[in-house]
């Protein structure tokens, strides 16, 4: 595919543009899931702390409750003496009132008993009988004590909307008494193959088919970014069959990926279907990118349809550039950091200015330095080529390739070696 | 918790090197699944190709197959004139034999017919009848076309054992005719808590009481790097149920982990339950970091045991140093990259040398920089550290702090906003 038949090519941000100003994001439905399923779903709604974290004065620390003014001035050569009268049990009510003079065991977690207003570490103290101990520090108000709403507060805002949810997002919900949490449902994402030479997986070898590897690494990118997939199959090269699958698509996933089609002899199979079927039909084909230049975008009836290579790794870099986006915009949230090293170049990557290029390199780590070179590749049609390389290098529209030497930043998608 | 009690701490590779020289590591044994449920699965063994990628000789581009020889010389002014002797589809096998000056038109992916050795894209031709081309430009013999075994030859090594499946992989196993995949089966982590004051998520809440949030972050944790979770729930700090929860885990699990039970007052319970079910017991107890310095490792009839600290914050860390390596050697896999990025630091973080502390800190992006300072937090308690944080700082024994100013590396562990 030469830049040739897409002479009007534009783009990542101008086509991201296109694509936000044509369709309407509005709130996905809601859904609540129990906090062990809630792994990676998003959150619909900011959440209310319901009650203060933690809920009463408790210590921080293994040691006895006490009136703070009591131990003032206490120190090694100058304890002060203090009565024990109790013992508070992890996780039991103290029925205890503390006055002047007194301490009560505590350890760490304790609620801590009513008068007292600190905790002295036990470290720093001596029981010299059963009921007496000397403590040889003084503490101040509040010391060692974790307050009531010390680590939330009722009422705050404790986790946004659109929050991913990690363990430690579950964690904070179940501590706030809740046992569900209300989440976005997940974007329901279509999947569909075309090509005349296509197979399904399991289906016996034959000469001149090729296994339809597209549909599984699509549905398989969808449900990592938390998708659902309705999988709409092979489409041969046949604008009704493509028009009837792309149409029940459409009628029941919020987005539809289309993948294939897109060479130039069937270039416009795809874009007639889809603009057959409706309006505005296709608003870009044809991205100053490589891999990937004859990816589309097309609105019908309000929603996306993304018509992706058939090259598994132009599908796979299209699919990263504009429909990844998309889910992340539907869902509200935003891409998990990206792992980006500065590597130094081992071997020089020529590049032809207009397009950014996505180059698939290997990384390894000599000493304390990352280098970095390219993998011999002959075409982007090798899906090898992603199994093999451990980072994605982006070259820009304006650069003239690297020379060895030049430092550069590569995002990694696989574990490095030290060399 | 003080360094006091734990006057023997050692570091964190000294702790891991004694958990890796106590414990015999042998493969887990082997599972197959579907591709489509292969996802972030481990291989079991290498893939070794029993075909080549592409099968058959392929177009690369669309336009005609061709002797090469017989456009030696062409040009836009002196083109060579072929006879165009037939085409082939996509999917279908070519029954034609081309001669010299003969030309059979191609689309990307159609299998070369018998005789030809290049294709010419169709930019570099015009059609001057039905059954004539005129050529403009030479092609190289193979140019143009994928040769079988381009991308994989049969026999070769195309993944590797202990290569943690994401979608190019298993495409690439969809290409070569799999269906399904060996991976090991997912290690088993039997997750225990301890404490009088630990409730179950979903009871109402007690005073004195508190949510067992661990049991929950911990099961979660260890779903999120592949393993299955044995669930052990509550144990009271009663020696007897520990220890006979203990022996469940060990009996079904490849690895237990337990929280709680290390403050002072309980310091020696988990410890002795485990000195007294089995050889040789606790072999690490104190990690010079902060926090999760009460965090230990004992070894039962070969099989490890972790002792988290009960402060879920602890108990993350804890994991991440300690079950984690463990479970990802028990895969023969490797950790994915982590995003680290270099901030500039706003606000000053004071450090006590002596011990590996892990700050949670908020990373922002100042145009093209990253600047960060550390939440400001009371205790190492408190879970919304982990989630009002989008980074982690790990501060070496032997420097003491950062000053405004300084450049340090954070491990981003959520989103950056740009300020």
């Amino acid at each position: 595919m030469g830049l040739k038949e897409f002479k009007k090519t534009i783009n990542i941000e101008e086509a991201l543009n296109i694509l936000f100003k044509n369709i309407q994001i509005k709130d996905l439905e809601v859904e609540e899931v129990y906090l062990k399923d809630g792994l990676n779903r998003v959150l619909s709604d900011d959440i209310i702390a319901p009650m203060n974290i933690p809920s009463f004065n408790k210590s921080a620390v293994d040691g006895y409750a006490v009136i703070a003014e009591d131990t003032f001035g206490a120190s090694q050569t100058n304890p002060c003496v203090l009565t024990i009268v109790g013992s508070v049990s992890m996780g039991k009510v103290p029925d205890l009132q503390i006055k002047r003079l007194e301490a009560v065991e505590v350890t760490t977690g304790s609620i801590i008993p009513n008068g007292a207003n600190a905790v002295v570490m036990i470290e720093y103290t001596k029981k010299i009988d059963e009921k007496k101990i000397e403590v040889y520090s003084s503490v101040a108000p509040n010391e060692n004590i974790s307050r009531i709403g010390e680590d939330i507060k009722k009422g705050d805002i404790v986790l946004k909307k659109g929050t991913r949810l990690k363990p430690p997002h579950l964690g904070v919900l179940a501590s706030l008494g809740f046992t569900k949490v209300s989440v976005f449902r997940k974007p329901k994402v279509a999947v569909l193959s075309t090509g005349d030479e296509l197979i399904e997986i399991g289906t016996p070898i034959e000469m001149g088919k090729t296994i339809d590897v597209n549909r599984l690494i699509i549905s398989l990118m969808v449900e990592e970014l938390g998708g659902e997939v309705i999988d709409l199959g092979i489409a041969p090269d046949n604008i009704d069959v493509i028009k009837s699958k792309l149409k029940k698509g459409l009628m029941n996933a919020d987005i539809v990926v289309i993948s294939g089609g897109t060479s130039v002899s069937k270039i416009d199979l795809v874009p007639e279907a889809i603009n057959q079927i409706g309006k505005p039909g296709v608003i870009v084909h044809g991205i100053s990118i490589r891999p990937a230049m004859p990816t589309g975008i097309a609105i019908v009836n309000g929603k996306p349809i993304f018509m992706l290579s058939g090259y598994p790794v132009a599908a796979i870099i299209g699919f990263n550039l504009f429909v990844k986006p998309l889910i992340l915009r539907l869902l509200f949230t935003q891409d998990e950091p990206k792992p980006i090293v500065k590597c130094r170049v081992l071997r020089r990557i020529p590049h032809s200015t207009g397009l950014r290029t996505f180059v698939r390199v290997f990384v390894k780590k000599v000493g304390e330095e990352y280098v970095v070179e390219p993998l011999r590749i002959t075409g982007s049609g090798l899906l090898t080529s992603m199994t093999k390389a451990n980072g994605i290098l982006i070259i820009p529209e304006n650069v003239e390739g690297y020379e060895v030497g030049d430092l550069v930043d590569v995002t990694l998608i696989g574990p490095v070696m030290e060399a």
